[in-house]
């Protein structure tokens, strides 16, 4: 069966109820249709529930499972009688329609209604687009009136934004036509989710705050290299006004019963790739275990999530959980990715270090108990399984099978179980990977040596030309937020398994002064996807009874 | 007080409550906060309310307050013990933080929540606006993948959009960068109103209707000259997909309680100016007296409401009411706007024939009986009221006061009791200004010469070899969308009043293949506005309450 054939097999709760057994008042949500809510409480300091994340190996073609276990996991959570609830992203509109199809878990192991979350769910990400491409609006209206500002056209920072998988916009020449039409410059448009207004969106701790930081965003510099922020341009308020509603965690529910907030999704590169602050901290205050989860693998997510998120929004992490696969390890270790359901132990013997590295960096770097979940495929020979056991036992981490999405909760009650016994045994405290008083050099050596394992930092020109003006600024002491490839512990992708004695290069620096960190480019980053040959979009479609198909 | 401090002041009834009193089912509704909800049932073809169309006099910068008579009379209607709604326009987003502030009617006549129905209200027009772009997305990726279908970058017809006023993005060029970026090819957008999947989701009848309609889209022409449509790239079904739920009317409420549905809101000059077909046919199978606006005056509004709106959907209406107001009378007299508030007599007289060449057109062309309506302000004299009554008199039509913006429906209902007295005596039948079997020419020269009272039609090259393309391609028996300023009867702005023995020249034609129309264009049409050197979004703001401010 498709995800969508078994979402649609299972009988959804009202959402009134869901809302109920969190102890949720009726003023307290706001219905989207039946079975989506807006929260509009604020979350408690007086309840703390316990907060899991999940993270995962560098994820490779074979596919990792990584929000599949974490909602599966929440489910097991429940099944043993905690009060679970899982805090996760909610899924981009643009590559629906491409490649990935839905991102909201799979199997018996997913969040639903999968249409809606996959679709406009209850519309903040249109919300993030409006507030974004007012600010560009509000930018080139005040050139084109006179620039009282003497803002540069062409170092406008600022770019347009959409949620579609659309190359096509990716770099554009805006302004043409008559004297009227604008100033003509260089001008291009991102995915939603690549925006600063999304990356403050995951981290305001309330609508103030997010006001604040939009009118930090630092959108131009003058002809006489003066800083432009929103604010100059009066542009916060209004900004504010279309995420007032957006800004409110949602509720759903997972084919298992268990509740959860799917809010907020910035990218795991260019940004720090969590879901937002104020989903997290009100599920902390509502359940006694929260699980969540970083995008890509623990080197670009768990940093971020531990060194940015944890970091702004006071929160501390008990314990993570690594997701991988024999077949994602087998990758790692050099085999072809059509001959990855052959038993292969040497290869999986190679591909292990790049698990290990992960462990050891959230062990070691930030104190975290660790539980490794393996997700399994029917392909796994018992001979591969027993191998990563064994490593277990000897590097000092606990091994899980996890078979949630073939079983849903009931396949992850293993998982579930080490995960409360290592909470509950755990002493460890976590820690950071670095101070923010460090330079900002040393704030990016920290991250690359201690947790990439790379044996140097090399900065070109531009960054570090960059890295003093923004030191002149006043925003040393920032977070870093490093946009690597995902695919490697290194900054080149071809790079598998656990790479030793390389140099990663920052080619640039770029500052989200709203968001609250400094961004470390290392080799371009993809801020606009395409469409495949064959896009998804040709499949989806809707039935003669107005059901959507062809979205999986 | 401004409109957001009476809709403030408002204690509005729970949308459940509004829906119960229409007789819908619980399962019929589904909410989106607590005062909106979208409506999940079909019209009934066992029960037919009265339908009445309110339109006006030529538009003037004195501003004619359409909309709200149009809800003020509505809830007139209803303090008469009459079941009416109101069926009108969603607002635009980009304009909001323009010049014009909200557009949800003023004083107490306005729906309500109007911050939520002026912002981001349930997601419709987000909805039409990533359906637009996927297509455009989808365009561009065949042409870079291959382009099997022989697209000519230079013919791809089908725009961009964004619900902003970004005059920036009106002329662009799109696709540049490196070769995995795309072609290069000018490009544009337009306001997500002018789209003609806009103008598709007003008209459609049904989601399977929509589909189809989408499909038969314009969208390129080949290098060989054939035309391309969005059914030939696959694109229709996931279009209808990201639709589904949008074409579900919207329901909210007026400051008086009468249930209004607010859905679609297409551009009334490219486009048909009217809101959907499905909820004016819903409205009318819940209610006995639905009233509806078209956009602009009525040569553009109401001609297209009745040849292109009422032909497609089935519909009759049974009585026009058109809005007019001494000042906008005396600025048709030729009278400067800062002198508005003067008694003059002469200006008025000098100005009425634009409302009585109106009246004429919707009582001789289109056969309907009129009420004319006066939107009473505090500057009109006692002598210029009783000279538009006196003209009532000797041009047989009825002249009703309103003062819906100061008393809500108590202020309408002069005006109520003269609408259903006509409805009740009268014997007009309806019909069109012309037939859908003559040649696009003899349309064309119907509407401007029966309805705009132009001596003559010229056309262009352009629109004469377009014309023939199109009945090459079959499409001549489609209605005809006139694209023309709505300042004046002409294709002149500045020939205000009711101009005689002036020419209308065609400059263009284009086809909206999926929507079912051909639109002759008279001029520059405007499809994407700008922002003013002082936009209203300096002003919107978040309180420390959260609420908006700054709209009005």
């Amino acid at each position: 069966m498709t995800d969508a054939e078994i979402a649609h097999q299972h009988t959804l709760l009202p959402i009134t109820t869901i809302a109920q057994q969190l102890g949720l008042q009726e003023d307290e949500i706001e219905c989207y249709g039946r079975y989506k809510a807006k929260i509009n409480r604020r979350s408690r300091s007086d309840k703390q529930g316990h907060l899991i994340l999940v993270t995962a190996i560098n994820p490779t073609p074979a596919g990792e499972g990584k929000t599949t276990v974490t909602i599966g996991l929440t489910d097991a959570l429940r099944q043993l009688n905690k009060k679970s609830i899982v805090a996760m992203r909610e899924p981009s509109l643009g590559p629906v329609f491409g490649i990935k199809g839905g991102a909201a878990g799979g199997g018996y192991s997913q969040v639903v209604p999968m249409e809606d979350i996959n679709l406009h769910f209850t519309g903040d990400f249109h919300a993030i687009t409006s507030a974004n491409n007012l600010l560009a609006a509000l930018i080139d209206n005040h050139i084109h009136q006179g620039n009282e500002l003497n803002i540069d056209p062409k170092r406008v920072l600022w770019r347009r934004v959409m949620d579609m998988n659309d190359r096509q916009l990716r770099n554009i020449m805006s302004g043409l036509g008559k004297p009227s039409d604008g100033t003509i410059r260089p001008d291009g448009f991102d995915i939603t989710v690549a925006s600063e207004v999304m990356a403050i969106f995951c981290l305001a701790t309330d609508l103030q705050d997010l006001k604040t930081r939009l009118g930090n965003i630092l959108v131009a510099y003058t002809k006489d290299n003066q800083p432009v922020y929103a604010k100059d341009l009066q542009a916060h308020g209004a900004m504010a006004a279309l995420l007032k509603d957006a800004i409110k965690p949602n509720l759903v529910q997972t084919i298992g019963g268990s509740p959860a907030l799917v809010h907020g999704g910035p990218f795991a590169n260019i940004a720090h790739g969590c879901n937002s602050v104020i989903a997290t901290k009100l599920a902390l205050s509502l359940g006694d275990y929260v699980v969540t989860e970083a995008g890509f693998g623990a080197d670009l997510g768990a940093e971020k999530f531990c060194d940015i998120k944890c970091r702004l929004a006071g929160l501390t992490p008990d314990v993570a959980v690594v997701v991988a696969t024999v077949r994602a390890l087998k990758y790692n270790g050099g085999v072809a990715k059509d001959a990855l359901s052959l038993e292969n132990l040497d290869a999986l013997r190679a591909g292990l270090p790049n698990l290990l590295k992960h462990v050891e960096n959230l062990k070691s770097v930030f104190n975290l108990p660790v539980v490794v979940a393996i997700n399994r495929f029917n392909s796994d020979t018992d001979a591969e399984l027993e191998l990563i056991r064994q490593a277990g036992s000897t590097h000092g981490f606990e091994v899980a099978l996890s078979e949630v999405w073939a079983k849903g909760g009931a396949g992850g009650i293993e998982l579930a179980e080490k995960v409360i016994q290592s909470i509950e045994t755990s002493t460890k405290k976590f820690h950071f990977a670095y101070e923010l008083s460090g330079s900002v050099e040393d704030k990016i050596r920290a991250i690359a040596q201690k947790v990439y394992g790379a044996r140097e930092v090399l900065f070109n020109r531009e960054a570090l030309d960059e890295i003093a003006r923004l030191k002149q600024l006043g925003y040393d002491q920032l977070p870093v937020c490093m946009a690597k490839t995902q695919y490697s512990l290194s900054d080149n992708p071809k790079l598998l398994g656990c790479p030793k004695d390389f140099e990663i290069t920052v080619r640039g620096i770029s500052l989200s002064a709203g968001a609250g960190f400094i961004v470390a480019l290392c080799g371009d980053m993809m801020r606009m996807p395409g469409l495949p040959k064959h896009p998804a979009a040709h499949q989806i479609d809707v039935d003669q009874m107005g059901n959507i198909v062809g979205l999986f």
